[in-house]
């Protein structure tokens, strides 16, 4: 059948679709949701097909086209088009196979995750995939093989270099900004660790985001290994690269139901160091009220878990359950926590010392992994070299790498219109939740506006005197600052006994 | 904020959309799917945003609506709304209950049901809740809870009579309309049948389709009302009633993946019967290769089901297991089928036999149910107002009263072109399988066109001699007659041993 494409003007951000008006539909006797082959001279493309009811969206002898099918077959408003129709993508039935509580295959997983990077699955069926997942939880193996796919559908980095070191934290922590006194000290110990981080989706900043108050972080696969060439490390946005690319389409239907499919989570993480080709890996899992892993227990099956896969794969691994009961720093927002990471990187006193603490406990256990320190002297070593200036050094290398100036942390602008929170009687201070700053700091404009966010003064167990200052908020403008002092008002996470 | 609607030009056919710039979307930190409220003057609309990259399709302030939503709040381009954060449906959380193992209350079962019906559930979200039902399957009280609530949100046909009698096939035979010859008896023994049928989705005809032939079927329930109160029976088409209309909604993203999820095929099936305030129901299980039900074992625990939803509900019910492996009747599409069913009706030799006997069995069924023939002499009595000429004058009532006029079955069109296929060899019929026929007759063009199809001349146990006519295609033209031909080839399902 031959049909003029109406170009909709509209992406559908993802899955590859087509829209008939019923009375051609209803020719090939073809359904909603069912495929197509669009085809044009010599190219052709598969896709998923919408059926409009009227005339007024598509009439008959037309075909509604998105961007994505306009762009890949190099298509426009009147052009002639053949339609046949296609087969479902097989990976469906791999998909049912699961939901039916079956042990899927290695071929099988890999065609799903094929499937999925390649748009060729629409979000109702990515949505059986999650859901299949989540309720008929993929065992060690099955996980293990999800985690291979997904690495394998997506670039590699290759370093002719051994070890590659990386680390993951699990998130839900604010400001934790590790990572950025982490990496500097261990490329200052001569070793690699070509670190990707993601930006924030629900936080208010993730490591991209704070990193890009420095230098630039979004580089493609070339211009990465040239900046770990020249100085072992980095720190950069995973998402200017093509690394296990499944991963964001699958999180994109996670989100209206908040599901957190574990053996998803875990192929995941371990599938973007594998796309590094990281061979030895230090894991945090913060634990606490608040944060992601809420119990001590789900965190110790998932460290047994990160163990079991990474062992699979023939990577080295550490994982570590620590305190995430409360931020670590004291910045949150993206140039709040580059000043925090500054601070501490060139021994100024004002440098958070919990922020110190942990990357330092951190860096240290890497050196031991890699064998660069003696088992317990880790942390003496990392100690070391932040104190004599050569993380630092290293990190002005790195910023400099990727296209950064050395720049003061006192320089570092913070956004313009500020408030002081007064605690609102003396005491102890019992509480300060993850959620109730994180929000506060992205109703403040964090992460878009990078000096937006929270400075605090007070952690939980520090003494307060009524109307002292706990915390100060800083915005780009009054209207903003107004929506995060509502934001206070309606959330309880600032405890004072 | 305040925000410039732009009309989309296009309709989600359910689900109540906005799109927003991402620019706006951040800075009141709404992410993909979550729920604004749009609100114009007093009214006020909750709906889920999608998120533009671009500014092409919906620039910062302003909204991209769809027609869904313009409608409702009486919006048209270049209109101001302004829009607030609102909650997601509370059933959310009730689906990822489900989702998690755990039983729903009453309360949740509702107001699932009730966010489905107005369109307040996304696909995705849609998509976990059957999913979560499929795997975590619905115990007998939730699915009763699911029949009720699902009843409840429609419309509910009130009739001051006892008994009111239905029946329900499960469907997957092709031919097979017991319904048509069934429904003329009951009515015509007094007893009152207020029948509510589907149009096809995946076969050559539904039973409103071929009802459609001979009558009106399209009616509203002041118009069945009053039909039923003429002639006792109708035969209408269900979806032109609000009955139970969560089904529809269900039953769209199931198909992706040919969900059966036997919990809420139950709850839909007793919940339409429940809405025309039904209390005797006959269930026709067919069963056998081919057929939805392929065996024995999941007809019977079908059937236990059924019963005890039915009895819970208040319900007399009888469920039978018949044989589903080959058509039933000779003819398959809609004027091919009425046909067959005139035929039978006005005890023409030319009635199928297999079609007749079935009707009559299922008839005396019910007659027998209902108290007007003793146990085990319900078929004769159906037989006697069969050939007493009661039951065809009945059913010219009924098609009266719908609106249409006395035909002849010769008189009914046929589609012009058509095509003998002939036996491949001698031998014995083994096989005729309902997915063959189906996909012929719907390739030829049933049910859009009334009049293509598929009419058998042989059935399973019959001879034949090579070159002898096995079935006639009817066509409305050559090239589907073509299409038509080029399926038998692709498919096998016709054997002869």
């Amino acid at each position: 059948m031959e049909l003029k494409v109406k170009d909709l003007d509209i992406s559908t951000g993802g899955p590859l679709v087509a829209i008939l008006n019923w009375k051609d539909s209803s020719k090939l006797d073809l359904h909603h949701l069912d495929r197509i082959k669009v085809i044009k001279g010599k190219k052709i493309e598969t896709v998923t097909i919408d059926i409009a009811e009227s005339r007024k969206l598509v009439p008959e002898g037309r075909i509604g086209l998105f961007e994505e099918i306009l762009y890949s077959l190099n298509l426009r408003e009147g052009d002639i088009v053949k339609i046949a129709p296609a087969r479902k993508p097989v990976s469906i039935d791999y998909i049912k196979k699961k939901l039916d509580g079956y042990k899927l295959t290695e071929k099988e997983i890999n065609q799903i995750i094929w499937d999925i990077v390649h748009n060729k699955l629409g979000d109702i069926e990515l949505t059986y995939f999650v859901s299949a997942c989540y309720t008929n939880v993929l065992d060690i193996e099955e996980t293990t093989l999800l985690t291979k796919a997904m690495a394998k559908q997506g670039d590699i980095l290759k370093l002719d270099r051994y070890p590659v070191m990386d680390k993951h934290c699990v998130g839900g922590v604010a400001g934790n900004r590790t990572t950025m006194v982490i990496v500097p000290i261990i490329a200052a110990a001569g070793l690699t660790i070509p670190k990707t981080s993601s930006r924030s989706i629900t936080s208010p900043a993730g490591t991209a985001d704070t990193m890009e108050v420095l230098a630039n972080v979004s580089v493609n696969m070339k211009k990465m290994k040239r900046i770990i060439r020249k100085t072992n490390g980095c720190m950069v946005w995973g998402g200017s690269l093509n690394l296990a690319p499944a991963d964001d389409k699958i999180i994109r239907v996670e989100r209206p139901l908040a599901i957190d499919a574990k053996s998803q989570l875990l192929a995941s993480v371990v599938a973007k160091k594998a796309s590094v080709s990281a061979t030895h890996i230090l894991v945090d899992i913060p634990t606490g009220k608040g944060s992601k892993i809420s119990s001590g227990d789900k965190a110790r099956k998932l460290k047994k878990d990160f163990i079991n896969i990474c062992q699979k794969l023939g990577m080295k691994i550490k994982v570590i359950v620590t305190d995430g009961k409360e931020p670590i720093g004291n910045g949150i927002g993206p140039a709040l926590e580059a000043r925090d990471v500054l601070w501490v990187l060139r021994n100024d006193k004002r440098g958070p010392n919990d922020l110190m603490k942990k990357s330092l406990k951190m860096a240290g256990l890497m050196l031991e992994m890699a064998g660069k320190a003696k088992k317990g002297s880790g942390f003496k070593m990392a100690l070391d070299i932040l104190k004599s200036g050569k993380a630092y050094k290293k990190m002005l290398e790195i910023i400099k790498a990727q296209g950064g100036k050395e720049i003061s942390p006192d320089e570092i602008k913070l956004a313009p219109v500020d408030y002081n929170y007064p605690a609102y009687k003396s005491g102890v201070v019992r509480e300060i939740s993850n959620r109730a700053i994180s929000k506060i700091a992205r109703v403040a404009g964090a992460p878009q506006d990078k000096g937006a966010g929270v400075y605090l003064y007070k952690h939980v167990g520090d003494k307060v005197k009524k109307g002292e200052k706990m915390f100060t908020i800083y915005a780009p403008n009054k209207d903003k600052l107004k929506y995060a002092k509502d934001v206070i008002k309606a959330i309880d996470g600032i405890v004072i006994k």
